[in-house]
């Protein structure tokens, strides 16, 4: 390609809306343009990336005998309605009404319209296993749409669906498609990680996130160092300390703590350690029966270092519909303001939740029930029975026992950038999408579905790689690997010919080359393209030639090496390969 | 590809539905599967052709320096309003609310976000010619969607919008265009035809459609096989008669003809031939000023056995907006009834319009304004004055005169594939898209904008290309280029080895072949591939193996050919390249 037969817009200021760095630079290297909250058009520079995203998510998806389709953008809300998401997806699912009236969504995925697709289409047993995928655009009608390409509301994901005749077949669907993602984020030369998810609502037996590292990512993620386990901050278990319970040495006592409602603040007016205070969470779960509501009311106990987990908490017995409890309720029920809040000297019907750590706490900090006053001293047994439950309900944190009891967990940050999911049979059962089985007896399809954002990998892959010049894309999605940059190509021969010529060689190479033939001075080229982010670049100088020289520099060099004209394409190549 | 690795899905009988062959044989051919009113999957094997045809389109738009972006789906309705087309476009704009309550179209063509682009990034002529084009889905909501992918709602469009600094440079980018269209359709394999368009509403000095040739056309093309004229029948000019008017020979005269209101009933009764008959269409202009409405009746003449031409009606001084006249209109007015209306005695504020032909007419048949009569031997100058205006308000016929003057026009049918269209700077002048001129003054862009409909190459290729065994694909658009039917794969080894080796000399030599291993009889084996229409076909079975024969087959050939396995490639490569 030659600049001057391409599009390149550059900014030296990213505008003010633009939050973070991913958004900053793609908008400041002319490669993304807002059109509306949310949504944007893909400018030529940018374009190029996406496509070769959208090329290495093909070939592997292919390699993986998944099969491209192509399902519609506008879909038919009878088929959202049949399993009950028309309703559930409330405002994010973007609806439309026809000259007609009809109803349609503007697809977020196509998990209805693929099981509308096989329930016609799959039969037999005999034509099982399959896996359909499609790159197409998606629409989610964000609340506060931001980040750019990172939370829009327009944007382009590859959703795959697989259909199994049992369990095993699915999970082995599942595992091919493990390892597709596996080979895909490799081969965009990011660093990831696949980490074990929580499966929601939506049931089901696994899955796993597909995130790329990065500081600035929205999720936590867990991981041993020394193990294979992995799971996001939702689905990381925390252990239970190991050993007893210490004895208790402490008499139970009541202290005069006046507006110090938070266990940091408490725990620096009695000059104690954070982690010997525990903080009580006060929640209430409703039940109807016969048009009588019924009240549940829960205390949760936590560390006073630990953060609730609010998954966990709802997997709970009791607690999968919870609220916190009212203010109103607290008085009437502990007799007590928030921040005062205990569990020694409660009486059913709450019921005591007591997280794994807080079980093995003894001579404890809690609140006292009685506005201004803390107890210390405070043990299981003696001065409160024992917890009626005891359960996981905290976020883990950098040191705990991993799960698999291999070693201890470290955390760091990520971007979602991919999910795979064993759905089972939920949304055959509620589309009645059926195969005859080896004995002609019609059962439920076995699903899994497998999502990668192709336009968020751009915003991904800029927040794990950038430096104070620009974009630092990895070869394999930069929009272009090289950039040829002469000085003078309109006033030297020389500069012109030699340009020409590796201009070339590069593209008889097989390499992805640009040609900056627009003229400008070296330094506006030169910034231009390390805020675009080309990973190589070779400048033609006239002075150099005489030398016998070109100068080569990668992306990521401090200082440019010279090379012969005639070793050129052959270093190339070899940077290209490392 | 291994069709045990594809999905192939096909069927005996099209849905009755499906009204035209291209439409029956997707469906058949399991090409496309229907979502909704107007809204198809594209399944695997009609996805390849998509693919394919999206391809030569992108290969000949870089070629013509055109640049690829990807603007959105969802766009903002203030644009639309800014030009207008919020309102004018009616209910085929699909339009959506966000969850903010804030407005958006589903982009049917995207003249306005490209204009909205291009005025924030165009600067100065230095930047200029530009021309920008994406590959998108587009949702028009149709009244009547039918005929598969023909008139669909959800559709895949190329749109490029092409910017220049003044008149002589968008005629420039025009031919570039109109060239680069040319090369895709010859490459596509496709028999098509460009023809002059009418400009319609939105003004501008050009515009051409392309056209696919089929019997079953929607389109009325009108060229002349002895030169380079071509246009669609709105835009044909119908000339004059050469010659002076012939003199009268008959007196006037009126003749009974009860119940008898159609030229062809009276040219009947009469025994005279519908030639020498004039039909009366009236019809009536209304214009405001200072809130009186004011109405201007209009009798247009025509040739009993011409057709009327509202285009060119259009165009006719007074004309631009009319309706037809009112039946009481009519009585009030000439004191008839509709069939018997006719110019002989009409008066002024009536203005009659002739067409071209009915003014060279003498001694002809018209309405008498009397119901029950028609008057026989009418005369121009002697029976009624010359008309108030003659103009082109007819459709050509098969042997017109060609308006070049270098033969006469003939008619066939085709589909309209593409469109190129000189804007002007109807959309830069109301978005207010300027750039600066050589002399720093802010001017106008001049645009042009250039569709192809992708979805709709495959139903007018198929329209084209059939016989009664199925679709019969241009080898560039075929889902695949060759197909291999081993006989017993799984019983013969010489057969499995011979598909194998092959299957990879010819995925070596690049050619896109699909090898049948699904074990299918042959019979249903064969007849799936000829209803898919993959234009090359090996047959590789036992007994012809050991007579050292292959048998290829074209899909328009009535019979095999025996080649041997070593001249096979090279005997599908020579087929290919014819």
């Amino acid at each position: 390609m030659r600049a001057s037969r391409f599009f390149i817009s550059t900014l030296k200021d990213a505008p003010s809306d633009a939050e973070i760095v991913s958004h900053q630079l793609m908008m400041r290297a002319g490669m993304i343009k807002r059109l509306g909250s949310g949504i944007y058009t893909y400018m030529p520079m940018g374009l190029r990336v996406i496509r070769k995203v959208e090329a290495i998510v093909r070939e592997e998806m292919n390699q993986a005998a998944a099969i491209e389709l192509l399902m519609p953008l506008v879909q038919p809300a009878e088929l959202w309605q049949e399993t009950g998401r028309w309703d559930k997806m409330g405002a994010e699912l973007m609806r439309v009404k026809d000259r007609h009236g009809r109803e349609y969504a503007i697809q977020p995925t196509s998990e209805e319209v693929i099981t509308d697709v096989v329930r016609t289409e799959i039969k037999s047993y005999r034509q099982l296993p399959l896996n359909f995928y499609h790159i197409q655009t998606k629409f989610r009608d964000e609340r506060r749409p931001r980040f750019g390409l990172m939370r829009g509301r327009e944007f382009t994901m590859k959703d795959a669906y697989s259909f199994d005749r049992d369990l095993a077949g699915m999970q082995a669907s599942y595992k091919v498609m493990f390892d597709a993602y596996t080979r895909i984020f490799t081969r965009f030369g990011l660093k990831f990680r696949a980490v074990a998810a929580d499966n929601g609502a939506i049931g089901g037996s696994g899955s796993h996130e597909f995130h790329v590292i990065a500081h600035t990512g929205e999720d936590a993620l867990v991981y041993c160092p020394t193990s294979d386990y992995a799971a996001n901050m939702e689905a990381a278990e925390a252990l239970a300390l190991t050993g007893e319970r210490p004895a208790a040495t402490e008499e139970l006592s009541k202290a005069a703590t006046p507006d110090t409602v938070k266990c940091e603040t408490v725990a620096a007016l009695l000059g104690i350690d954070l982690a010997r205070t525990v903080k009580t969470i006060a929640l209430t779960a409703e039940t109807e029966k016969d048009g009588k509501i019924t009240k549940q009311h829960f205390m949760l106990l936590l560390r006073g270092d630990h953060e609730l987990n609010e998954i966990k908490v709802g997997k709970v017995a009791g607690l999968a519909n919870h609220r916190f409890t009212t203010e109103e309720e607290l008085l009437e029920v502990y007799g007590s303001i928030p921040g005062y809040l205990g569990p020694i000297g409660t009486q059913l019907p709450v019921t005591v939740v007591a997280d794994r750590t807080v079980d093995k706490m003894s001579d404890f900090v809690c609140g006292a029930n009685d506005a201004g006053f803390h107890y210390t001293g405070a043990n299981w047994g003696r001065d409160l029975p024992e917890a009626a439950i005891v359960a996981d309900l905290r976020n883990v944190v950098a040191g705990d026992a991993s799960p698999d009891g291999k070693g201890v967990l470290a955390i760091e940050r990520g971007i979602e950038v991919g999910h795979v999911f064993q759905l089972g049979t939920a949304y055959s059962e509620s589309m009645k999408a059926t195969f005859l089985d080896e004995n002609g007896k019609p059962a439920p399809l076995q699903m899994g579905c497998y999502g990668i954002g192709i336009t968020r990998i751009l915003g991904a892959a800029i927040e794990q790689n950038f430096d104070d010049k620009g974009i630092i894309w990895p070869a394999s999605i930069a929009p272009f690997e090289v950039v040829l940059c002469p000085m003078g190509m309109d006033r030297s021969e020389l500069v012109k010919e030699q340009t020409e010529q590796l201009y070339a060689a590069l593209q008889g190479a097989g390499v992805d080359v640009i040609l900056d033939d627009r003229g400008q001075r070296p330094g506006a080229m030169f910034a231009d393209w390390e805020l675009i982010g080309v990973p190589h670049r070779v400048v033609i100088g006239e002075r150099g030639l005489k030398e016998g020289k070109l100068e080569y520099q990668g992306r990521r060099d401090t200082e440019a090496t010279g090379v012969a004209p005639s070793d050129i394409v052959a270093f190339i190549q070899a940077k290209m390969a490392q």
